[in-house]
């Protein structure tokens, strides 16, 4: 049955789908979507079909796969009407015992077709994974096209409920596991890339550890994934950290674990978000291996300083430096000992400024333009130095002139400064910092 | 920290929280609850936070567990002046651009906190099991408070996307299982009690199989099992089923499987249904193992049928009976083998009548009466044959003076019968059943 | 092919092979196990024909299996004239060069067609279970038929090599094990009867543990266990301890282990010892877990006392008991409490003198003759205290009148304690001990 | 107490054991070697001693280390005089009741300390890997001192048991296995060169299988692996198997497996052979999977071809070639296709020559040159078809000219090969091997 329906539909659309245009396929999808959502033939012939639909979708070219989408989106909705009475009622309930049935009633008015079509897509057998992926395609599409707005929202308050992160699972990756999964991380480092099998080797040497929550339906995908690093010191330069050759630190040692990468892997899932927790959950578990670690911090990039630097030309002129900012990430500038020390300088002061004082234009103008201290600052550490010269690859100089920067979780700390970044964006900072963020006196 | 508050925590409920009724106590609840809401101090510190109250909550009474549910319920809910903006905006954006922006924005100003700060309970390292378990209590409660439901309605919510089908895993069950999940099976077979280790060993011998659906966060749970015995008969009589001392059927010549025993375990997860696919995908694994197979079909409890019957004696008496419902069910009669085969034909007749005409209270009067009828024919198995005498148990010849009936899965007929049984709610029945069934003739 | 052969082989025997003496059948044989030992067909065909005759030898009745068994012993050893020639070149060659070719030499002219045979069977799924089972067939056969010896001896030898302790596994055995490996235990449990699963899983409980060595090639075969209270004094009780409604004991508080059953499950393992290496693994375990552990002790039966008094009656007339042995073993003086006092001081008595002073028939007078003594103290333990009335049950009362000893585990004295009881068999005792030991006085 | 051991023996032995001339040392071993072979304070004792041993021998030079096992072949041995007194009662009893007994005592006098000792190295947490590296240490010795003859024939023997093929556990190893596993195939394989992680997932891709046996104590090394293509052609090019960017075949239409590459891993184990039962476990798995298989086929090496027309110039004469063996290997006539077919016409004459005709020096003159040959044949393959050109790379070229070899393992024929093979070497060919192997006619 489902054989000749997956016919049906391939018949349909054509080998490669492209044909989204098409009327008859349009009204196919249709049907079939409509006898999803009713859950024709009992429920378990609808995951069937949907299964069938979804393998379809799979097929489908990127023009088809947003008319499919919309189609969900704007045809599957709750019904106004139906809305309305039912909020009428409630507002007339509100405050006797009648309301809170009557809410309960608004509730089950406002759930769409749409979300009952999606969840029935788990079925296949990588159902979630599918799901994940169909959302990375609708936020593809959702920024030309804001009718699938709802939809986006609908799926992603979904899979918020789906990927909480009580269900997530933190593994330790070692060597030992499978090619197939460490060939992922390879895959999905977005912050320093891992270039050979070597590299990797490295980082999961006896003084690294690589945490990653999984989800228990995706077992062989991390969500997220962070490298550290078991030191006796504030690493300051991450080609160090990478470096193949490097001597390895007995970790029993160590009494500082650097946070040094720290990459999510699924597009899909944009605003669900687990990466405090991940820091959360690795700080306590090195904790219990390595009783002496009393120190956690991070090796951060800067990733929006060089555009802040070339959209603030005064500040270079401020810092006294005759270099523009493409010069900077140019990096001829670092051969010559002499400048590279009075530029790092310069670089240290700009990037004290940068971190403590951009702010991002959404948010009111509180949250720090810089996505990564947001994310740090978010859970509580503080920007603890500024490292020139940390970052000496191709992409550290044009991200920020090869500028890094430690942020450190001091855990007595985290929960007051969590508290006082939410209520007034107070950006927790070192002595050391806030003196290399205090403005220029003119002499 | 967590440890302090969980110390603050029990010094205001006292030792066995029996000071429900202290507004002291209550009032502390309602701060914490509303730290929880509103995740003070971040993300990760409110599920910290929710993990103590959640410990908290273990250790209440049932009068403590009630109030607190009835603070989320009542005081963490939607705000009706939001709603009513929300909904006004909505209703005017209908057909315009705007509509699909402001239907998401209806829908947030619905969510509620209670939903968000039962989610953080799923912090505690058992966070599933707990919420379901917590949602047992709450179904108790809502008996005699339904101000709980729309808490028990958005948590039902909650925990049917945590369920979804998709998730589940089907694991067969053997003797080579951990002795404390073989012992839950023991605990919660609903059908045909587990006498002993000899009579479940029984049930998981070479010609019988056993099935559980498991959620990835709850795996010693099973959250519904199947037993099925591997046969060459449409077997009519349980107890000649699970006789220990019977020989083992060689399975590789089974042309028939028999589900004897289908027991849902969690009575959180009442209204998340899986039944259905459980059966679905037991039939393809057993279909898998064993390709000889043809027929799969039950031996099924009529569990209403004596209530119907004690009900409506003028059914006795159109099928000439003397005795009546509590005598049927002290069962004597079944000793004189003359007037067994007499009235055991009457059974058979009345039985017939009771599965396709007697119909339930509720669902507008076409849902058939007895429940495992309604799962079964909804499931579009059909009523294949009436077996008196079928359980001599004392729990049987209670619940049905000893009939059992067969439900028969035809894999061809499922989807046809599920739909004319959806529509018009027509019960699909063999031409023996139709016989019986027939209403008596006056002579 | 192999299953012609072992249609052949079936034929020649009979249905249950109980025609071992037909010269046919013997010739049979005689011809498989020749073209086993040459290898005919090469080896991978000489498993495949191993594993059919070990099939076979699995159907045969006990006269066949001895007759089978003989044919090997006897028939396929070394050749007389080549060991003499190969000697006669050994002894020529010791002290030069050549000596270490003909020691070679020799060894592989005594090396026999049995062991290859036997190894052979191993082909089967489980072969090494197998051949241990052989190996106790074998020495039952043997009680009779020393002919058997050489080749009991060859296989008791490659058993060894396979049994190494380096292979074993120690487990710990919980409530999460497998029941068809709990199930062993119910039925190997040697010491004390394990009477139902709620005594197991009592046996299991958190102030208990089980440990078992298991072998790679026989993972649902425990091959000795040994079940641990942890508790904060010295066992004197054993019925106290196996009571499942005592309440469990908070085992991070135990400061003492009690070894309180120690089971041999293989026969065919008899001359293979892992006993002591058992109780060295777990103690070192046991230590990793509960630190504050300081005390290791069993509380052990004496299971040939009563044998003994029964011997020397004059044991009985010197403490002045009017009982005699089979009084004793009856019981009935316990109900007594006045008298039970008394003669449980003589048993004392008694039983330290037999601990300490009775020695077994054969290792020339040296070894004590209580075998769980012999086993102790050849661990290095020392005899601590003796608990009259510690074993009320019937096989306690029959086998030492309700007397236990506690052996302690004085992890500072064990070598020290083997090396004197290897060298002059000294036993080593507490000062109780000692005292309890002292000849009676003649008043 | 081990502490202090291990202490003392670096401090006799010297930091990285150079000292090994030095007669204090030596001394120092002897006595421990001693204590372990008398197992002195008791067996657990001993081991924990063994242990230490085993861990200063792996700190010890080549030198060193020689030395050392000197020490445990000489010293360590039979006693001539028990063994001849344990004779002669043998040789007496020979043909009375006593034979058996006297057997066992002759066995018993020559079961030397040398290898209790060894044995006992079992006893550290890599102990079965750490005596298969030992026995590769001494095969090196062995080369240039006879005398450690006697204790590589024991541990070669005592490896042999613990390495039956019965223990031995066939896995299928995919891109899902361990990085630490996958990165040993690497390393250890000898055919065919792995030339990077690329390289080896082709050859796990789903057209081909790996599959190797392990040792249950030894889980991270594969002890022998072979590697299989599915496909349907007999295979004649190494190059085009090993291409990466081939397109993947559907395995499912597979009528052929070719076996391309098979390696031993352990040097230690040399004279413990499990290649044929490899083979036999793969083609049964392989049936399992892939019920189309027909042809069961190597592409093949020879290893010893170059090297044979290199002593026999008057070969190359005879096929009227006037490339001498260095300028074959050399591989420029490869570039000249006109040359190039009729050079490759003759190599194939002379390779069907050489796999059929030329012997070995050892093994009496039966057996065949060719290493890779010998294996193939006594697995009772047939030598089916010869591919000049078959592996162009560097080490094709030196090795055979390029010249490969397929041996086709037809089941029907395996056994009647192997028995004709062992009985008088004959060996099975094709008809087309024949045709070439025919003698060049003096025209």
């Amino acid at each position: 049955m489902v054989e000749g329906l997956v016919q049906r539909l391939r018949s349909i659309v054509g080998v490669r789908g492209t044909a989204a245009s098409r009327p008859k396929q349009v009204d196919a999808w249709r049907r079939l979507l409509s006898e999803c959502a009713e859950a024709k033939g009992g429920e378990v012939s609808a995951r069937t079909r949907a299964a069938a639909l979804a393998q379809t979708y799979l097929k489908l070219d990127d023009q088809a796969r947003h008319a499919f989408l919309r189609i969900i989106s704007l045809e599957f909705g709750p019904n106004p009407a139906q809305v309305a009475a039912a909020h009428a009622s409630y507002q007339q309930a509100v405050g006797s015992a009648a309301q809170w049935d009557a809410e309960a009633e608004l509730r089950a008015a406002l759930r769409s077709a749409r979300i009952r079509i999606l969840t029935q897509f788990n079925a296949i057998p990588q159902g979630v994974k599918f799901l994940v992926d169909l959302r990375a395609d609708l936020l593809r599409y959702l920024e030309e096209d804001p009718e699938l707005g709802p939809l986006d929202r609908e799926l992603e308050s979904r899979l918020a409920a789906w990927f909480d992160v009580g269900f997530l699972e933190l593994s330790r990756i070692t060597w030992n596991a499978p090619a197939a999964l460490l060939e992922k991380l390879i895959e999905y480092e977005a912050v320093h890339e891992i270039r050979s099998w070597a590299d990797l080797k490295n980082r999961l040497d006896s003084d690294r550890r690589l945490y990653a929550f999984f989800h228990p339906r995706m077992p062989m995908e991390p969500l997220i994934f962070v490298e550290v690093a078991l030191t006796d010191r504030l690493a300051d330069n991450v080609q160090a950290l990478l470096d193949e050759n490097a001597p390895v630190f007995d970790a029993r040692r160590a009494d500082t674990a650097i946070f040094y990468s720290i990459s999510n892997t699924q597009a899909g899932l944009r605003g669900v978000s687990f990466g405090s927790f991940l820091l959360k959950r690795v700080i306590d578990d090195l904790q219990r291996d390595f009783p002496k670690l009393r120190h956690f911090a991070t090796l951060s990039p800067l990733p929006g300083f060089a555009r802040w630097v070339a959209k603030n030309p005064q500040e270079l002129a401020a810092e006294g430096l005759e270099l523009d900012a493409a010069q900077l990430a140019a990096g001829e500038w670092a051969q010559d000992a002499g400048a590279a020390r009075r530029i790092n300088e310069a670089l240290a002061e700009l990037a004290a400024r940068y971190l403590t004082l951009a702010k991002a234009a959404r948010g009111g103008g509180r949250q720090p333009q810089d996505a990564v201290a947001r994310f740090h600052l978010g859970n509580g550490a503080c920007i603890e130095r500024i490292n020139p010269g940390g970052d000496a690859s191709a992409k550290g100089m044009q991200q920020s002139f090869g500028v890094m920067v430690n942020y450190l979780y001091d855990l007595d700390q985290l929960e007051t400064n969590v508290e006082s970044f939410a209520r007034e964006g107070a950006i927790a900072t070192s002595a050391a910092i806030r003196r290399l963020a205090r403005p220029k006196q003119v002499q």
